[in-house]
């Protein structure tokens, strides 16, 4: 665990220069704004470690897949999320030199500050140069929320103890790299780059996928806070344009260059049209100015701040963790643009490839529903729907048929990006998350009209696959799912997952119900829907077989649910009896030695507790909850919010904390020693669910919502809000009890611990 | 199935040129002396596709591991098959211009021949030339037995329509590659050229292993079969070394160049006396000359067929493939160093890399056993022996301690050089394939003093593995082993396999009674072995308790072992009402399908039935036989030879004569289509054991040889020879009796269908 973040309510804050933190603070310093991304990236040369990231909403690459021993099956290509050109450079030269952290004689007062509330990130530092001049500098740098094709920077420096001749040579490059490229492929095709007055363009597109690009910049430079008119010096390079300004400054005065830059592309515009594009932005942008565009930057925030922000009394570390959470899921995400979704790294790194998993479902999607516009969410179910018969091919490429669709694993355009057989092939109960994520949808918001519009033929194709997917079992006279990987990665082909097999089941059952709605409620769409996927009364007929006979492992005597078949042959040493030092298991461990042994990475059986809770009773939970917790290391960031809210429950207050600050401060605190590889995005999700489900007690229950509120010893009070169709409700906990205020003018009855309580609109009710 | 190969008794012949078929025959022509072997590249320029390949017994390249996913455990490098300088080329101009089949007007009468019997290979055709010249060219190639490092080629060329001038170039090349190069990297650096006279000589070590080699050559020209005093060129490139011979040709007039090339290498010379030998052996070869050398390598191969060809009557593609399989593994190995093994692909290609599997102990040493002096194998034995202290590291690396070894799946020098996790760290049935040879050895030779020298302390290793690796299920309150692939890698990570648990059971239990033996009958090394494992009696209860609990799944009701837990929950499908279309299943489905379909790749259950013959009764074995034959695809090249051999003993003598068929022309009529990758050399051995121990029915039993004889329906007669115990019987059988012929001078005993019979030296009795 790293610990070099200051503890600060609103702020990420790095205080001092270390050449060795530099890759783990441009992830943790990362800015986005939903549309494009990047890494907390030096602007001037640095010559030290570095990983350079400035990625583009949507844009990818499909690298040539890269295994040891290919197995059939395999995707050929898959969709690599692609470092963009650099449009953030500015070179400095101070008296002929370069200034560069790496080189330079003495570095002080080093600080870096992510302000969160007003959505701009800082960095400021003393240089002492080999050549002897001492300067003071500071950056501002955000993207725009208001105008997400740009982003501004603003680079002052001071010459301390003498006067100094500074050269500010700001430039964008397209000649970049990708860290993670399998064949070391040329991603971009620079096709023009061309300047006037002080703006530069880049044109380059990516090759294969031929996404266009124009990376533009444009330049001010400003002495003692004066605009000056400086005689600008263009350099041209094969993938690179430069200017160069030059000014002499007197020991104690200030040269500002402020740089606007960004990118046009052709998803949003035509291909020929995108330099005019980012003359228009540019044009917005310089009006503006960088004042003027921070304090919109600022303003937007607060918008942001203002439903989705949780409060926490008493615990700093806390609350700076659960808004660090919530942050960069909005700088990821902002549910815009039903073409995009959450990248399991976000805009902070490359890891992984593709940008949508089951995460999205499991985990993203009821904070975004709980926290936007309901459409919002809206849009993540239209991009798989969007990806049906990209799913129903993948389906057809592992031999099933008839429309079984098998959503990918990992995508960017709906196919799969993902090659280890274990995950790929049998990590099916993603198929699941995306069914559940629907009916989730329904539950909260109460709109239906994505079912009969679309989500109908995404379950149809889900319900065919786990059909076809199921064995009946002579022996067992029973329908089994054989060979699967579970939520649980450290198992692999395993026969029987419980959580897989209930899903399954679930699934089924849950589309059958839905077809007869929509047969009974929209006729026009049933007709579409029936004409269009030719589903028969004997495919039914094999579904509710499939469904009713389903088998589900268990041991009598436990009277538990067994994750798979044969669990019980384990040596079932709990992780408080595995010697530390053995600890994470995943980097001390062969892989074979994982999969015998008893541990679990994240939620399996759990999971299934979690998502179908109104299944089971709390006595089930509890029974389960103490077999399988003790043998699970969380070694997913996925893992501990489920427990967290599972031990809330409980009323496991003290277990429930452990696990909410580990999962809220995982990239802060850098628990897994990964951080510099970008941040764990979707995650992030799950800390909020924590709290809100978790402490919270937050359930939709019939209808209405449902509160639980439990707080953890550490705090004094916390709050959260929720919009549940359209009612924005304010939540607030405290040892003494709970609050809810209403906004807006409907009323809305919830029920607190049971109890039901109506709240007018604009009022406060204490509990 | 391709079928070009022309029936011949004892050559190998293609006749007609297609430029597709070149890469295929490069493989099934390709010749080896067990210490060198090459494909049957050209040797004049070919520009069409082609697979560029010699290879030098125990040279190796140490890889950066490649993998999609990187697995802890994987090991970070491993050794590759490596392609070694040219020595073969000689370049040949016909009037200024380039031969080259590829792009000549006209080839006709193209024919091959790899004459089996006396050791050569030979290639003619006649080209027309684009500048309108026809020759007509003969090759013929070898390397020789006698001199193990040379080999030697004569290049005949005679104009047939015109006077032509005709330029020879042979030289010697060793900027090369190999194919099979997980990141491009130079694999040999050239560190030395140079020539005297009409020697050449480059020296060049491996990167990384350092191996040093100097490949040589010298070359006479003859005209009308006359030696030529011509003067010769030299060309110098960065890597290369040629010579060049220019001589005018009358029409019908013949030019010959004798071409005499090989490699010294730093296993077998002082580094710094490279070329020193080379021009031993250069003087040794070229004093002799092609012809004397030729003859040399007919009588060195007479010897070889003497002891170790099968005759087979009326039916001339069963004997060219039985030939073809004998001839193939004689060129691989000969059994003269101990610090080579049989290469899956022998001399004839890269794939796989590594030298030895387990198909050594499990498939190949039969063969060297009965057909080679008793030290051949007791050689290979040895090899594992060497390797034991890297095989304890890489149980090391896997979790176990205290001496346990896990020998590689695939190995060069002792190390792994697999990286699939499903095979690499869990198809450990491997190490019991080694402890089993140990016992066959014995069993076959009679010579016990291996194991009290070496094969004790293998098999302690081996002993202490599957202890630790066992599981004891407090459900079952028997040992299990989870997490294994079996012999049939259709299945990956199953549970008590019950082919690996009962080898596991089966090792300790062997280990503990050689214990006992090398106790009573070698103290000195018992104390050795002792001092050096420091097993304790504790260890061995531990050992005692696993081997008599270990669990075996089987199914009551229909009586069988079952191949893993779960078997029967499989759809039972069998193969022949599996359609067609989907064979081979490794090359139509996706893994996963794959893995939950009743498949079996090879012999798995009926592999242990196999080795344990007699633990079980013939009823046993019919009852396993036809529950998974069925189910049997036999998509390996080691899995009909066992069934054959089983069929046989079941005397299903059309069944067996099919699988026969199946695996002794693998290659030679491509069944698998994958021909032109190289050969499968190890599974021809298993051809020989389903003759000699299938139709045969060969056993040793009770430290006798014991046969009951069969004879396919299709064959007049066949006969066979074993060297047993150091005494020689030939035996032929028909569909009349079957007859047995002891060389030598001393006696023998024998059992002929339970029936003893007494053989005097040089008589022969028929039965």
């Amino acid at each position: 665990m790293q610990d070099y973040i200051k503890p600060d309510n609103w702020s990420i804050i790095e205080e001092g220069f270390d050449a060795e933190r530099v890759k783990s603070s441009e992830s943790l310093f990362s800015i986005g704004n939903g549309a494009m991304g990047q890494r907390a990236n030096f602007e001037e040369r640095y010559t030290g470690e570095t990983f350079q990231g400035s990625y583009i909403g949507g844009v990818y690459y499909p690298d040539k897949t890269r295994v040891g021993w290919w197995k059939n099956g395999y995707p050929e290509y898959f969709a690599k999320v692609l470092n963009a050109p650099n449009w953030i450079g500015i070179e400095v030269l101070i008296n002929g030199e370069q200034l560069d952290l790496n080189t330079c004689k003495k570095v002080k007062d080093f600080r870096r500050e992510l302000n969160m509330k007003e959505g701009w990130y800082q960095r400021s530092f003393q240089a002492l140069t080999s050549n002897g001049v001492t300067v003071k500098v500071r950056i501002t740098r955000f993207l725009s929320l208001a105008i997400d094709e740009v982003g501004a920077i603003k680079y002052e420096i001071t010459p301390v103890d003498s006067d100094a001749e500074i050269v500010f040579r700001p430039y964008l490059d397209s000649g970049i790299t990708n860290e993670d490229s399998n064949w070391d492929d040329k991603f971009w095709n620079t096709t023009g780059i061309s300047s006037e007055n002080s703006q530069a363009f880049i044109e380059a597109h990516t090759m294969k996928t031929n996404f266009a690009t124009c990376t533009f910049m444009q330049s001010q430079l400003y002495h003692q806070n004066e605009l000056l008119d400086t005689a600008l010096e263009e350099q041209l390079g094969d993938t690179s344009v430069a200017f160069s300004f030059k000014q002499k400054l007197s020991k104690g005065e200030t040269l500002a260059l402020h740089k606007f830059g960004g990118y046009t592309v052709s998803t949003n515009h035509d291909r020929s049209d995108l330099v005019a594009a980012a003359k228009k932005v540019l044009k917005k942008a310089t009006e503006l100015g960088f004042e003027h565009l921070l304090d919109g930057q600022m303003k937007a925030w607060a918008d942001i701040w203002k439903m989705s922000d949780i409060t926490i009394e008493g615990d700093v570390k806390a609350q700076q963790g659960i808004r660090f959470n919530i942050f960069q899921l909005n700088q990821t995400y902002l549910g815009k643009d039903s073409r995009l979704n959450i990248g399991p790294k976000g805009f902070t790194g490359e890891k992984y490839g593709g940008s949508t998993y089951w995460d999205t479902e499991a985990y993203c999607i009821p904070f975004y529903m709980a926290t936007k516009d309901q459409k919002v969410a809206r849009n993540l179910l239209k991009y798989r729907y969007n990806h049906l018969k990209k799913a129903i091919e993948n389906a057809e490429k592992l031999g099933f048929s008839n429309g079984a669709a098998l959503y990918p694993m990992v995508t960017m355009n709906g196919e799969e990006c993902h090659n280890e057989w274990e995950i790929t092939f049998e990590e099916i109960h993603r198929n699941g998350a995306i069914a559940f994520a629907i009916f989730n949808y329904y539950r909260f918001t109460g709109d239906y009209t994505y079912i009969p519009e679309m989500g109908l033929e995404v379950l149809i194709g889900i319900a065919r696959f786990w059909q076809q997917r199921a064995t009946f079992s002579e022996q067992k006279q029973q329908y089994v799912i054989l060979g699967v990987t579970g939520p649980n990665e450290y198992e692999n082909n395993v026969n029987n997952n419980w959580y897989t097999n209930y899903l399954a089941k679930w699934c089924i059952d849950y589309t059958i119900v839905q077809l007869g709605k929509v047969k009974d409620g929209y006729q026009e769409d049933y007709k579409r829907v029936m004409g269009k996927t030719k589903l028969t009364d004997g495919e039914l007929s094999k579904w509710k077989e499939v469904a009713d006979q389903m088998y589900f492992p268990r041991s009598e005597e436990l009277d538990i649910f067994l994750q798979q078949d044969g669990f019980l042959d384990k040596e079932l040493i709990t992780v408080d009896d595995l010697d530390k030092k053995q600890r994470p298991i995943n980097q001390k461990w062969s892989w074979d030695r994982i999969l015998r042994s008893p541990y679990i990475k994240q939620a399996d059986v759990l999971q299934g507790f979690y998502l179908f809770e109104d299944h089971f009773s709390t006595e089930q939970l509890e029974k389960h909850f103490d077999f399988y917790e003790p043998f699970t290391v969380h070694e997913s960031s996925l893992s501990p919010c489920v427990h967290s809210i599972q031990a809330a429950k409980l009323n496991r207050m003290q277990q429930a904390y452990t696990f909410y600050l580990r999962t809220s401060r995982l990239d802060l605190d850098d628990y897994n020693k990964e951080v510099e590889e970008g941040l764990h995005i979707t995650s992030m999700a799950g800390t909020w669910m924590s709290i809100v489900e978790g402490f919270g007690g937050m359930r939709v229950i019939d209808d209405k919502l449902s509160f639980t509120p439990r707080i953890p010893e550490e705090w004094t009070s916390y709050s959260f809000k929720v919009n549940f169709r359209n009612r924005i409700l304010r939540v607030t906990i405290s040892h003494d009890g709970s609050s809810f205020a209403l906004e807006g003018d409907q009323e809305m009855s919830i029920r607190v611990n049971g109890k039901r309580i109506a709240l007018s609109p604009k009022s406060e009710i204490s509990v």
